[in-house]
Formats: structure tokens, C-alpha cells, sequence
């Protein structure tokens, strides 16, 4: 019997999964392994940058009343009375036409308030006493980083959920969190279904292909920033699927599977989630490819049924599993980053599902454009090597010409949307 | 006495230290530890794709020869004479009237040259044997993905110099390929110079400030992909340093410094460059943050003194450290990728040097803009967070206005670009 299934559109089927959106747990990890994890607390300043005035140029700190009417033919003279490296405080005061030697990054002396770059002094020796002399006045403030001026104490810098680059690195360092709050990464359990599957480094048997689907997850889940634990491949055996899927679920946070989802006779995941309970969020999507993408919940627990075609499977794990793993990290930007761009192909057949078509987006001249990246099948494993976005094309009755402005989700990206799915559900409401 | 440098375009100075690229040594890891790293050889397919004709469809297979004449009035029965699941070869050779059952994935089986799709049939039973029947003809090749029709065996798939990203790990799986030619990661040391450094974990004295370009570093060379070994902070004694130094370069593949580059008395870089007989390719670059970079050569090895300033810091290693290690993995586009934006605030000073202002770069209906992002001081950490770009603003005697076209280099990239100093380097030719 062929079951009957109603295509939701693919926002609502999104909707569906962040409702069972959760938070990562926290740990700790020391600095030098916090790069690419994202951040689990609020971080704010616990120091003024700078710390104390500095200089930011090598020179002489000085006086600025000292250097009135210093001019060509009239230089003002300053006795040198020390000099300051950076990491270094100068002791004791400045005086009247005294100048101390400063580098970059020292604290500027008590009583200066000016530093004259070195490069605009006169240095002179008399008696074994150091002294310079400059040509020109210099205002009171001239050459001093003061103190707080970039960052101040107790100021919000980073905020829970952000990714951690380099940059973060620095101002982590910068402000002394030597132990980085992160969150943890959750562990998403990969199953490939079906009798056809032979593992990459098996001999290739008449009638089989080789799993794919499972090493590419396992790439996926690594960069959304998650864990992937690989729990084998299954025949299309259903006493075999049930009991795999409950031990897994003991395991992981989250679970995905691939293949078995569509209404064939050995397409086993809806009968998975019927015997063990789990509750279907839907079992069709208005897409293209992965109209067959299934999600279950059992015990809050996510049960992502994916396509057994690469593309649609790699497509399905993008939208539905990639934000929620965002979102165990706090992230308020979950989703991928959705941008427009100029059609750089034709797409003449109109289509009642929305296509995500895997495409290259590039930049030319400040505009960015949109080309499919190769043979557009679901199951096309050799147009997802060179993708970095989906083209998407709404559904409707009619189809897409070259130079048409298109949306595009970018999948090289760690900043992602809030929500990149209104308007494009408007325009292809079911 | 203050050292005459003379300043060199950016461009000129990426070429001089590009003439020391080199190729890492190559590794082979298994297929799940491949993701973000670079392949170390061309990839062909070993196989068609698909290996075989299969179905893309659950239906029956049949002779298209058979349905001649099938209408919605004169339905052609077929009988049922197997099903075939995906995994396994149907035995034998489908005959006049007969059709078999078949399954997404499966081979289609000897005799036959079309899939009707279930939903287009009716299923019946006669005396314990199956039928089925279809109310229109269908032609020879429906629904019949044919073997190679995706890929042909021995086509060229990836190119050496590929980051392995999820799509390029599902080609490999593909093809059979389960343990992966990588390159190795080279290891760059990173060595913090300056007496007012602590340690993010120490306690913070007056005049010190915390060490942030290591870590930051640290980040960067694990963004590039190669591996950071922190090789500690030295105090500003020329004698320590180039002890350090030396000792350093036995270990790793590329050594960085931080700070110390400048012209003050402190600054020991050059110096330890002169006493171990290193070669000096530039130690002024026509830039600003970091015009006080300087990269010198020994034993065929680089040295990259880089500015204190963690701006500088940050800019000099995405200008010059980033392509040598992208290089190394044989990239064809080892530089950052290179686009055209609107920029979204003003720069009025002019500048002698060309300026690398951090800024976020964002799409906003198909048009990519960029704004600074903080305090545009060489010293200012908080920039760097939320950069994902450098706006390029070439020397000249004017400044810049909101809304003018400007040349970005993004950061968050793994695409990159071959060369994209030239028309900034003629813009600005010294």
C-alpha cells in the first residue's frame, strides 16, 4: 500500500525542529584549544585597555608647558633623566625642561603629558648628561594612549554563543580568561540504512555502492562544531534498524540516519519510529531534493531520518540538523546565512517544491552570483565538491532565467541568519 | 641613531617571500580524519558513477516495448515475476509481459529499459500469482539513471591543493578513496618578544600587559591549517633571544615573532636576524597597521618578525604567514580571496601607506558591504573580534567616503585567490 504524505514547506518543517532546540552543557578548556569552539558565557572586561597611558611611539615623554616656543631657530632644550622600557614603570617625576627616553608601550612618566616621536628630537651629550632638543611645541595629549580608551573595565565584549576566532582568541588573552567557558560538543550518532552499502574501503559487489552518505555526515556534524560518533551501517532488516536505533539513542544526543525514508517496501525509518514511539514531526517537505526528509522526537531526543541521495541528504542535514546543533551553542544566528545573488544559469522547469540547487557563489565587481556546481540529480555525490551554497528556487509555475536575482544559503560561513525562511515561505505558501 | 628604512609596496613584499614557498611532506589519514585538511594528489574516478543502470524510482521495471498501446481505456497487465531490492541483481532476463518490483538504488535487470513509478500502476493477485497494470505507454530509458551518466571511471575528480570539505569527503568515500593523501601541517613556532608580557593566566603588574598576539597567532596558523608550537616569551635580552631563536628553528617549519621589530633600543629583532646571519627580504612594508614588518630568510627557512601591536600582528600574518602555509598545501590560491564592496563609513585622512582597516564585510541585496569594525588603532585587540574582512584603502593624497567602491580580503574564506595585489599595487606604486 502506498502511504499518503502531506508536503509541509520547508520553513514549517524547520519550525517544527527548533522547537525541540536545547542548550549544550558547558566545560572548560585552556586557551590554547578554545579556537573554533563557541563561547558558553557573557565575557566582559576586567581591565581598562589600555591599562595605564602609554606611549604609543618611541620618543621622549615630556612636559608639554616645557616645549612652548620651541621653533627652527629657537629649539628648547630638555635634560634627559632616564629612560622607560615597556613592562617598566619610571620612578619618581618629571621636572621642569626634563624628558624621559620611552619606547612603545611604557606607561607614560608623572608629570609628562606629551611624547615627542624620536624621530623629531636632536640628542646631545654635555658633561656625560644626555639631553635633546626639539624644533617645534607640542600640545598637552600629543602621542599618549590613555588609559581606557579602547575598552573599558567592566565593559560587554563577547557575547555566549559566539564562535570563537582568532580574534576572540585575542581578546580572551587580552583580558586574562586563560580558562575558556565553551560549550560542549554534542554528540550526533550517524547510521547509514540500506543492503546496497558497502563500507569505502570494501570490495565493490555487482548491484552495491559504496557508503558516502555516513563520511560526509560526519564532515558535516565537525563543521557545524558538533561530535559525530559513527554507528555502522544497517541492512534493511527491521528487527536489526529497531534495536540499533534504541542502543544508539543511549549514546548520542542526537540521532540521524540516512536512507530508508521514502514509501518503498524496504524503506524501514517510518516503522523504526512507529515501534519504538517516537512522535513524527513530518515525513515530507515541500524540496527538492529530500521531499522524503523524516524527524521524529522520542524523549525530546531528535531523530533525523535523511535521504539515502547524497545530495538530498547533505541538503537535509544543513536545514534541519546544522541549526539545532547551532543553536546548543547559543547561537542567535543558528541558521545559514542567507544572501542574494545573481542566477548565473537557467533553470527553464518550473517546479512544485522548492529546489536547493548545490551551487558555487562567487563575487565579480561588488555583486555576487550563483552558478549550480554541477549534474543536478539528488543523488549527484560530484555537484557537492565544489558547493559552497544552495541556490534556492521557490516553488511555482514557472521557471528561472540566467541573471535573475535568487537567494542563496552559504554553507563557508560562521555567522549564519536568525531566520532566513519568511519571505521564502510567503513565496511559495502550500 | 635611528636606522633609515626604506618602504616597499605590500604586494612586492608578498612576492619576496613567496619566492621561499615550499611544498609540505604528504601523509595518508583514514577518511574520517580527512575533514579541513588539504589533498596531497589528484583524485580520478576509480569506478562509474553510477556502476551501474539502476532505478531512481520504487516501480516496476519492464520492456517499454510491452506498454505499447496502454491506455487509460486498454490497460496492459503485467506479470510480476520478482522484486529486487537496492543491493542485490535480479537473476535472469525479464520477459514479454513480465515486470519486476524495484527498489530506489536497484540494478535494473536484464531485459528491460524502463521504471514505471508505483504511484502509476495497480497491483493485483490472480491464483496466488502478482500482476500489476499501467494505463499509458512509456518510452525506452524512463526513469533510468544510466551507468556513468554522473562520472565516468578515470575522470578527473579533485585536484591536489583541495580543502577536503564534507562534499569533497562524500567524493572520496565514493571513490573508494579510505585512506587520504594529505599534506602535512607544517609547524610554525611562535615566540611572544618584550618584558611587559604576562601570561593571560598571571597576574597583571603595573606596565605589563597581558600576551595576546601568541594565542592569537596560535588561532591563526589553525585557521590556516597548519600546526602552532608556542615556543614561550622572551624578555627583551638580545643574548636569550638569539639563543631562542636558534634553537627554535631546528624544531620547526616557519618561526614567528612577535614585537620587537621596531627602531627602538629595545627592538632586538634585527638584530638577532644580523647575528645569526639570516637574510633580511624587507623590514619596512608600505602598510599600515604593521609597516614595521619584517621577514628575513635563513636556511631556506622563514622568519617572519611580525609587529607587537596585535593589529599589526593580526594583518601580517593573514598578509604574509597565511599564503606560505596555504602554498605549502599546494593551493593555487593561497592569498585571501579578494572582492569588491561598498564601504559604509568615511575615511577622510589621507594616507601615506596603504591601510588594512579590520572591518565585517556583509551582503545586503546582492551587493557586498563593509564596515570597520571598532577603534582603528594598531594596538586595538577589540577590532579583531569581529572582523571578517580587511578593507584595503590604498595610499594616496585623498581619504575615502562612505559609499565609494573599495577592495575587501576576507578572512572566514577557504577559496582564497591567486594573486590579488596587482592592480592594488599599481594603484599605489611607490
Amino acid at each position: 500500500m502506498l502511504e499518503k504524505r502531506n508536503p509541509i514547506p520547508v520553513g514549517e518543517a524547520v519550525r517544527r525542529v527548533m522547537e525541540f532546540a536545547f542548550e549544550a552543557k558547558k566545560e572548560v578548556v585552556p586557551l590554547t584549544k578554545a579556537h573554533g569552539r563557541f563561547l558558553a558565557e557573557d565575557i566582559a572586561a576586567d581591565i581598562d585597555v589600555p591599562a595605564f597611558d602609554r606611549s604609543p611611539y618611541d620618543g621622549f615623554a615630556i612636559r608639554s608647558i616645557d616645549s612652548k616656543g620651541a621653533s627652527r631657530d629657537n629649539p628648547v632644550i630638555f635634560k634627559v633623566v632616564g629612560e622607560i622600557g615597556a613592562g617598566y614603570v619610571f620612578e619618581g617625576t618629571v621636572g621642569k625642561q626634563e624628558a624621559v627616553r620611552i619606547m612603545t608601550g611604557a606607561p607614560i612618566p608623572k608629570g609628562c603629558d606629551a611624547v615627542v616621536m624620536l624621530e623629531l628630537t636632536q640628542e646631545f651629550e654635555e658633561n656625560g648628561q644626555s639631553f635633546m632638543s626639539i624644533k617645534r611645541p607640542f600640545e598637552a595629549g600629543t602621542n599618549i594612549s590613555y588609559r581606557g580608551e579602547e575598552v573599558r573595565k567592566g565593559e560587554a565584549l563577547i557575547e555566549k554563543g559566539e564562535f570563537i576566532n582568532p580574534g576572540v582568541i585575542a581578546l580572551l588573552a587580552t583580558f586574562g580568561v586563560s580558562d575558556v567557558p565553551v560549550f560542549r560538543k554534542p554528540v550526533v550518532g550517524v547510521i547509514a540504512t540500506g543492503s546496497e552499502l558497502v563500507e569505502p574501503g570494501e570490495a565493490l559487489q555487482p548491484g552495491k555502492i559504496r557508503n558516502s552518505n555516513a563520511y560526509m555526515m560526519m564532515a558535516q556534524v565537525e563543521r557545524a562544531g558538533g561530535t559525530a560518533m559513527y554507528l555502522g551501517k544497517l541492512k534493511d532488516d527491521l528487527e536489526e534498524c529497531i534495536d540499533a536505533v534504541l542502543k544508539a539513542m543511549q549514546e548520542v544526543d542526537l540521532l540521524i540516519t540516512t536512507g530508508g525514508v521514502s514509501v518503498g517496501d524496504f524503506d524501514n525509518v517510518p516503522a523504526i519510529y512507529e515501534a519504538i514511539g517516537a512522535k513524527v514531526l513530518f515525513n515530507k517537505v515541500a524540496m527538492r531534493p529530500g521531499s522524503v526528509t523524516t524527524v521524529a522526537v522520542k524523549d525530546e531526543k531528535l531523530l533525523f531520518g535523511l535521504s539515502g541521495n547524497p545530495s538530498a541528504c547533505y541538503v537535509g542535514f544543513e536545514l534541519f540538523v546544522r541549526p539545532i546543533l547551532r543553536k546548543a551553542f547559543g547561537s542567535k544566528r543558528p541558521h545559514l546565512k542567507r544572501a542574494q545573488a545573481i542566477l548565473g544559469a537557467d533553470f527553464p522547469k518550473p517546479n512544485p517544491f522548492t529546489r536547493f540547487v548545490r551551487g558555487t557563489a562567487f563575487h565579480e565587481n561588488g555583486t555576487l552570483k550563483a552558478i549550480p556546481s554541477g549534474f543536478d540529480k539528488s543523488s549527484a555525490v560530484s555537484s557537492l565538491a565544489k558547493a559552497n551554497a544552495f541556490i534556492v528556487l521557490p516553488r511555482g509555475s514557472r521557471g528561472y532565467e540566467k541573471g535573475m536575482q535568487v537567494d542563496v544559503l552559504l554553507l563557508d560561513d560562521q555567522e549564519g541568519s536568525e531566520w532566513p525562511w519568511d519571505d521564502i515561505v510567503k513565496s511559495y505558501k502550500l
